[in-house]
């Protein structure tokens, strides 16, 4: 055993997990995304900083304004995936520096007054916390199908303001009939690291 | 029980897990490496694309040489940690989407043949699966010291080419002694997530 994680939690974190295209009709609650946030709110970020926001589109109207941004193969399953998520990025981060980082909240004019330095690290936190509620919604017995093939400028627009960037859309819920293809590929371990 | 994912994987994982600063000597050795590879390989991502590239630093040689490019507060931990990985982000990695995603092989044309779109969805991507790789290294009972506060021009330079865009340093091992300082705050669920 090279790993302490125990098989059944590899297994249901990432070996069996899949990217759902189909789901039951079982409604996702609003514990379920609290319990899946209380887990995942702990994974970890420079400074920190938590830029990530989420936005539950549970409303008819409101899934219907977000389907007409989606690409066309993505539109039906957004269309009738128990929940649906938009996950953004807030570029504005740096005022909650203080709060989250209280042993160094100079971090937050020291490092961050410039805006397109916030929009990097924002981009790139927010995605490292994106991955972790994957994680999370996949730790909730859930299946998570996220997706990057929309309109972006549409739902920003649509969702969100200037501040707010958004970085993928995803489906939430137990997987339906024939909810996957097969496994692709993954690259051998000598394509990805090398040793200095 | 909201979670399926069974409390001991969530402290390990999560809510016990923290940013070590400090290692014992114990190596990391590289069957643990290919390990967590194993593991974490199968994060989804965007058209399955696998950007994330890790440089193992394993020589004194090669450790000197990164040590001098990490922020003042990151180098002594740089030099003594039992492990230390640099994780970055292939720009190129369109030319492997035939072999990664043969259903849909003409994904790398597309919508991949601009450099600028590229380095994009490199660098979000190769974000997803850097926070795949720290969740792995967890999993594997080690600590991982995740670090931004270098610098990344220098870096690029010394190990990687202009192809390859460095996206962190991560330190690995198992946490010493005061390996970590108080946990900091989080962000409330309110604060985080809304619906509509």
């Amino acid at each position: 055993m090279t790993l302490a994680l125990d098989p059944a939690a590899q297994d249901l974190l990432f070996r069996e997990a899949r990217t759902a295209n189909t789901f039951t009709d079982e409604p996702v609650t609003e514990e379920q995304v609290q319990a899946i946030y209380d887990l995942v709110k702990y994974g970890p970020t420079a400074f920190n900083q938590t830029p990530l926001r989420v936005v539950l589109v549970r409303s008819a109207e409101a899934r219907e304004r977000l389907v007409k941004h989606m690409a066309e193969g993505n539109a039906a399953k957004t269309a009738t995936a128990p929940l649906v998520a938009i996950l953004a990025a807030d570029n504005e981060f740096h005022e909650e520096l203080p709060q989250l980082l209280p042993h160094f909240p100079q971090a937050k004019d020291m490092f961050f007054s410039e805006r397109p330095v916030r929009e990097q690290s924002a981009a790139m936190n927010a995605a490292l916390q994106a991955a972790y509620f994957i994680i999370g919604i996949r730790a909730a017995g859930l299946a998570a199908g996220p997706m990057t093939g929309l309109d972006f400028a549409g739902v920003q627009k649509e969702f969100l303001d200037d501040d707010h960037t958004p970085l993928m859309v995803v489906n939430i819920g137990k997987p339906g009939e024939d909810a996957w293809f097969p496994r692709s590929p993954r690259l051998a371990y000598d394509d990805v690291v090398t040793t200095v």
